[in-house]
């Protein structure tokens, strides 16, 4: 199998994404369909399973749900198509936390079988679907059942805030002002996390099995640099605001901090040969523009300015942490001020997400 | 495998059961635990499975639908501890309709989950949940993966009203004044839906498969024998009380049919050896008097009223079909009035509910 590294440069033509999948533009699912694509054709091919389980950790609810999925599926009638093999069965687990809106997903199952059914010409399928609630950091399918995981824009969510020793001043996640002991409990925590997610899926994967994960990533080495933690340094510099204006107390903003980790491709590679259970395939990382922003999946362009979209997507992620610690009551004036400080700064600098990619084979 | 029939007379001692399954008492669902416990015990000993992948169909959204689950682990539990060997890992497949409320049952998921474990000392699992959306009279499962299914209270249910020839004129399910075209097209609807059924779970079930099923039916070879069809006549004469008021048009109540059939021992077990797939391990009929409720998990006693439980019961059941079809406006006028009519009927005679339960094997 070849191990390639790239770092991939989108330019100006990239899209923002943001960790949650589901406001993650579909042109920046798509860039990581080649890589996916490899994956399980690799797999098909070697070994040509009747049944083929496939998992996608992390599904979110909405527009993106069922992509990457039909991504796959399609890959692989290509193939056996090629073969002249009878289609596999395919069973679909569709996988989130148990306060994900799976009632949405499952009332979009039946339309998607009937679409899938369509597109795919006679002698495809059956597609079964099933929702899993609960953790990726836990067991989540019996043993040696799954054939390919696919994870897109999910793993930069650690499993908890990591304990600090120290408080994480005027910042609400890693930052260059932070103190080390809080950089390093980062590291640890996501350390931790990563490795049990493979472990975990070392376990449930079939010898062979593949997988293949996207993740908020950063390119440098620095765990505090501005590829990584900058956009939660502006919503802290929000927060900060309204600390200093008194309508959040600055105890309350000291105890807040993000359970988020985003890691450097060399991290990921490191864990995965530390853990062991897993073979490098490809790894890669792509710049994404934060105001290379299209809006053709969301609103119409009147209201286009790069702080709006990149605010809106990052507020749908940090919404729900920001109330549970602060409340309802501050919500619209931190993002009203978070939005400005964007704009601001995406006229006046290069300011980019970088996706991390990489696609694992499980060691025999 | 010994074959018994037996007609269970629950005498005044039984509870009001009723369609859908998360109404149905618990003590009801305990009924089965007999059938269902003998059914897993034989299907372990048997294959002795490293990983019990077991499906309940119907699985509703409330007090009961983990109560079957979890007694069918607990009886996998206690054998493989009296064998010695290694608990096998659980695959949970938990069923029901898209529109079913899958978030509340995966909100409850972890929570059961760490109840389980404390009860079952250590050793005990894994135990994995997953769900399932879509009509159990397709395929749901890939081939030959499933060991155990359960299905309770719910295979009443057509997979739709038949095409009926004639109009059921005053009434809204078969009833001895229907015309015969209509009892053949319930009767015709019943065996297609049901042998579906079977064909669609023996493509699932691994060989030696087990499936224990409760369907609402009825003792008579009469499909419109009071024991099946009562409790919708009356709903019937509520409807028509409206029709008579001028609230209802009568032609309305001329389209309206419920998708229903209570079949008696004798069809089930002829539909399948029919069917073929499968052998009759156990078959009884158990009687359940409507007014020998006990309130206890439902409302203080203060409201105590055979008429005000059954009421609210077939409520939940019907009220989504008729809103659909009369909307809203009259709900509470019929509800009303079914109360009192179920109340006058339930203190002049003796009302009753059969529970068809049968205990199948998957032939080799």
């Amino acid at each position: 199998m070849e191990v390639i590294e790239v770092l991939h440069m989108n330019g100006g033509n990239g899209d923002i994404s943001y960790a949650n999948n589901s406001l993650v533009p579909q042109k920046v699912i798509l860039m990581t369909r080649p890589i996916t694509e490899a994956a399980i054709s690799d797999l098909y091919c070697s070994l040509i399973p009747k049944s083929i389980c496939i998992a996608d950790l992390g599904c979110s609810s909405g527009p993106n749900t069922f992509l990457a999925v039909s991504g796959l599926i399609k890959t692989v009638d290509k193939k056996r198509k090629i073969f002249g093999h009878k289609s596999p069965e395919y069973q679909i687990y569709l996988n989130d936390l148990p306060s994900n809106d799976f009632n949405t997903i499952f009332k979009s199952v039946p339309p998607f079988q009937e679409k899938l059914k369509m597109q795919m010409e006679s002698g495809f399928g059956p597609c079964f679907f099933a929702g899993v609630p609960g953790s990726f950091y836990r067991r989540l399918f019996p043993t040696k059942t799954v054939h390919f995981v696919h994870s897109s824009y999910s793993l930069q969510w650690l499993s908890q805030v990591p304990e600090l020793e120290e408080i994480n001043k005027g910042n609400i996640y890693m930052a260059s002002s932070s103190p080390s002991s809080v950089i390093r409990a980062y590291v640890k925590q996501f350390e931790k996390d990563f490795s049990t997610f493979l472990s975990c899926r070392a376990e449930e994967l079939v010898t062979g099995g593949r997988m293949v994960l996207t993740i908020l990533g950063r390119k440098s080495e620095d765990p505090c640099s501005k590829d990584g933690c900058y956009i939660w340094e502006l919503l802290a510099l929000a927060l900060d605001d309204l600390v200093s204006e008194g309508l959040i107390e600055e105890e309350k903003l000291d105890s807040f901090n993000i359970p988020h980790y985003n890691p450097s491709p060399a991290e990921v590679r490191n864990l995965v040969e530390m853990e062991g259970s897993f073979m490098v395939d490809h790894l890669e990382a792509s710049e994404i523009h934060w105001n290379a922003y299209d809006s053709d999946d969301l609103e119409s362009d009147k209201f286009k300015d790069g702080g709006y979209y990149v605010a809106k997507c990052m507020r749908a992620v940090a919404e729900p942490l920001l109330v549970s610690h602060f409340g309802e009551g501050i919500i619209e004036e931190v993002f009203s001020r978070y939005r400005k400080i964007l704009s601001d700064r995406m006229s006046k600098e290069k300011t980019q997400f970088i996706s991390v990619i990489v696609s694992l084979a499980k060691r025999a």
